[in-house]
């Protein structure tokens, strides 16, 4: 192997174990007032996004992962018209939330400004002007402290942060008491989608706890999966609905409803795929019904060892 | 990150991307005539088996893969006898394969008998001992010469060998004259099974042309894969019939044949297991179509940069 | 670069610095009492000992290291009897002592009778058979508990310990106290040497605290220093005597004496090399004057960040 | 060692050895026509300048580096007023030089305007604004085109450049040809001085054959080293003269004339270190004496692996 590189990228993803990846260039590194934020070019991934030394997304497979947090949860609903996501600073998420034309409000609320902005300036692949849709509403606060207080009621609910790391910004949004407040802000046939952290058979304690946190307060919740090339592990998502079911919709539902209700398309998200993506593994499938516990504002759960 | 190890394995993927893993132990390191062996014990994976400084399988996780190698062709065949395997030095796919009431026969054939050799010794978790089934006979020589020679038939032949890598072993088996020996070695209802390489996104070259190369030769060609925590991808399997198709078994029917025939059970596959792994995104079955070339002995592929 | 090698020694010196060593060959990896012990064979420096994750001696430069440490000491006394070494588990300290002739008798006490047996087993080209020697003499035990009780007296006393690092067998005999009993062992005409750390320009105020500690107990300190390739860095060494000062010999006085009394010769250090290990760079001679503190037992100094 | 760095430099010294230095931002990345650039802020060493990967010198340590090349050379001519610098990218060099009052003119020759450019505007630290002196010449071509036109002569010539690696820009500027243009543009009393690359153990052909090279060439010799910190080795660097002898300079000579010539005095360099950098250790002496081979146009040398 001729390795002429000397900038690396290491990420640990526990004191045995990490990622080098090669760095072409390192195009950001902040502090915000919640985070440390990298942008790096890399030679494999394109431009990666990193937030607290966890790679976030990157150029080259970020369409993986948005199309897995984004389409499931709006094909399950009839009618999605005011969608509200929770981070999802990149804009990547609200991209595909506009891509549906039956759209007509999303409220993005990420608690730091600075990542919303820096990502407007050096990630336009992932945001792709998107920010300035007519349809699209931006508010710079707690997502959790705005649920609280808000009268608004909202068809689609997307959680798109990072993971509950102490002391970081988002570990009292993974909880019994934040999914109670989520849910009570739902309209009729409402959903939520979120992403759950690492499905690699070393780690399932924080995915089924999240599985029977929602549980404790949702009539319906399915978990899935795909592999992220970037993250090198299969990532978990999570939706949980009001009443429907969204592993029964049919490929040609899928199908039918893309074709006609979302515009641009989907390179990763189709009626088969989304078929996968709900299928988990039999062991997997012990592990959530096994492993978990509920997680409350008192007992929370943090991925970092 | 409290990083006390010192010890690490260190695998480039390509010359910007490599995975370092803390070693607790090195077991064995060894030249045989035709490969580097190694087998670590690691943290976060148990022993790990390493050929030509490549990570073909580990202690924790190898019981996903080689269920994924085994399992779905022997499901796909309505009474697999006799069974071939080529390659498999660990002794894991023959334990799979010997779990299967209907085999009469298993033959194994390793080009390498120190690695199986070695294997017998410091990897138990893995053969369990299914060396000294009588139902099994172990080969010391080429797979492809084996074929080329042989009057036998068999009902399933399992192909568990390593990348394709300039010089290794194993080139000259992933080629169109090959698979077209394998596939006169098949008796009626014949089905083979083959490791893949990885399906991660920026690798499927490939996988493609496998699977480009298996429809010169084979009227039903199914591609798969499932995730391997330890190689940090996805990992495509394919499988190759005569006539049946493998992604027509239903659920109940894999369940069914799993609890009648398969003597100790699965820990990763089921019927609902066996569902997901033949469900691939949007992205790779466009990549299937158009990305491969077929593969021919003149012109062989190498997954090495 | 070519990098095939995917066995390595990380060797972390702070945070934020870390040396890369490929490894062909793990032999030792064990857990004493005292300590952590490993002994990897390298490609660039042969077999390695390395001590709580610490390299202490390499194949290849080894001869630098106990050049420095013995010769200097044995040297500047005029009829060298009776040597005691603290320490020096694998043996060349005690290898180099016995090439000189006056010695009737050499003590080694070391702490760790693991390190030792495991050295006379593993690291032969260290010892060369030296422990058989009958002028030889080996304690295990505390060689600070040996000296408060002995009442053996000594020409000189050499201290080959590891690094003070916190909880480390090592920390209690770099203090002022130790330092006190070691001058009260001293025969007339006595000397002392001792490894005093890393004096590569971030860190100078372990060495210049060493230097501080012995000038409270003894007439004459010369602060000395070579580098060890394997170490990354110079090292810094300590003489200190009951009157002689040992930067005074001259090449012709030293190389004399080597001819004379010194079988088997030397590889590293004559004359010429005796005069240059004394002579410090101006700005590390600033540092000893002004940044070091005295070392108590209760005021310990850890190299450890 | 908790580890929280995620950004790494990794200079490979060959296939088996390498340093990791922790990142904290990128400043600088360039290809110049030459060789590539880049300027690094570290945690340990400050800023750092890499050229072709391989560190060239940092801000915590480039005085140590600066002040052997220069003033040795300086202190050995007895009124140094002309002075060419061949190399001196970031004009630390430069700087050294202008130190000394009886300089009249400084003329230095880089081959490489962007690597110039760029230390003007990013490493301040290291020419001080030097540039601007009026003593000071600046031209940008090959120094060793420019020697073999000029009909000037230099009472110093300073060559500071980077190592002989196979295309770089440095190569032919090693080789008893390019020592020979060298001496013939000295004037009387005239004085070079080198950098000649590590002077670790198992480096030493190069070292030696630069030592052979300029014995073919020049009457008086000597070859001299002093450990820099950022490269993890000592480094050798090289004195030749028409006749004086650098070596019989007395510590008291250095430092009457350091008090007296030199303005804004030096953190290093000393009489005493003067003194203690031309005593080599007695194996580096016997591998002077053996190892080398003269270097010339049609047989140069590399020191890359």
């Amino acid at each position: 192997m001729d390795v002429k590189n000397s900038r690396w990228f290491i990420e640990y993803f526990n004191p045995y174990e990490a990622h080098m990846r090669g760095v072409k260039n390192y195009l950001v590194s902040e502090k915000t007032p919640y985070q440390t934020m990298d942008i790096i070019e890399s030679y494999s991934f394109g431009k990666c996004l990193i937030l607290d030394g966890k790679t976030q997304s990157t150029e080259i497979d970020e369409y993986i992962y948005h199309d897995c947090l984004v389409h499931p949860a709006m094909m399950s609903h009839p009618d999605p018209k005011r969608v509200l996501i929770i981070g999802g600073g990149e804009g990547a998420t609200l991209r595909e939330v506009l891509k549906h034309k039956n759209v007509k409000e999303a409220l993005m609320i990420d608690i730091d400004k600075k990542v919303v902005d820096l990502s407007k300036k050096h990630l336009p692949e992932w945001h792709q002007n998107c920010f300035s849709d007519r349809r699209c509403k931006l508010l710079y606060m707690d997502g959790r402290k705005y649920l609280e207080r808000t009268k608004d009621k909202f068809d689609v609910i997307i959680i798109d942060i990072s993971e509950p790391v102490n002391e970081g910004p988002a570990y009292l949004l993974f909880t019994q008491e934040f999914y109670s407040i989520v849910k009570k802000k739902l309209s009729r046939d409402g959903v939520i989608a979120l992403q759950a952290g690492s499905t690699s058979c070393r780690e399932w304690f924080c995915y089924a706890s999240i599985y029977a946190t929602l549980n404790k307060v949702f009539p319906v919740v399915q978990m899935y999966q795909s592999y992220i090339p970037s993250f090198d592990v299969p990532w978990g998502f999570a939706m949980a609905t009001l009443g429907r079911d969204p592993k029964k919709l049919s490929p040609a539902e899928v199908d039918g409803k893309l074709k006609k209700s979302v515009k641009g398309g989907t390179r990763f998200y189709d009626g088969e795929t989304h078929q996968g993506l709900f299928i988990l593994s039999k062991d997997l499938r012990k592990a959530l019904r096994e492993q978990g516990r509920v997680i409350r504002d008192r007992e929370p759960i943090y991925t970092e060892i």
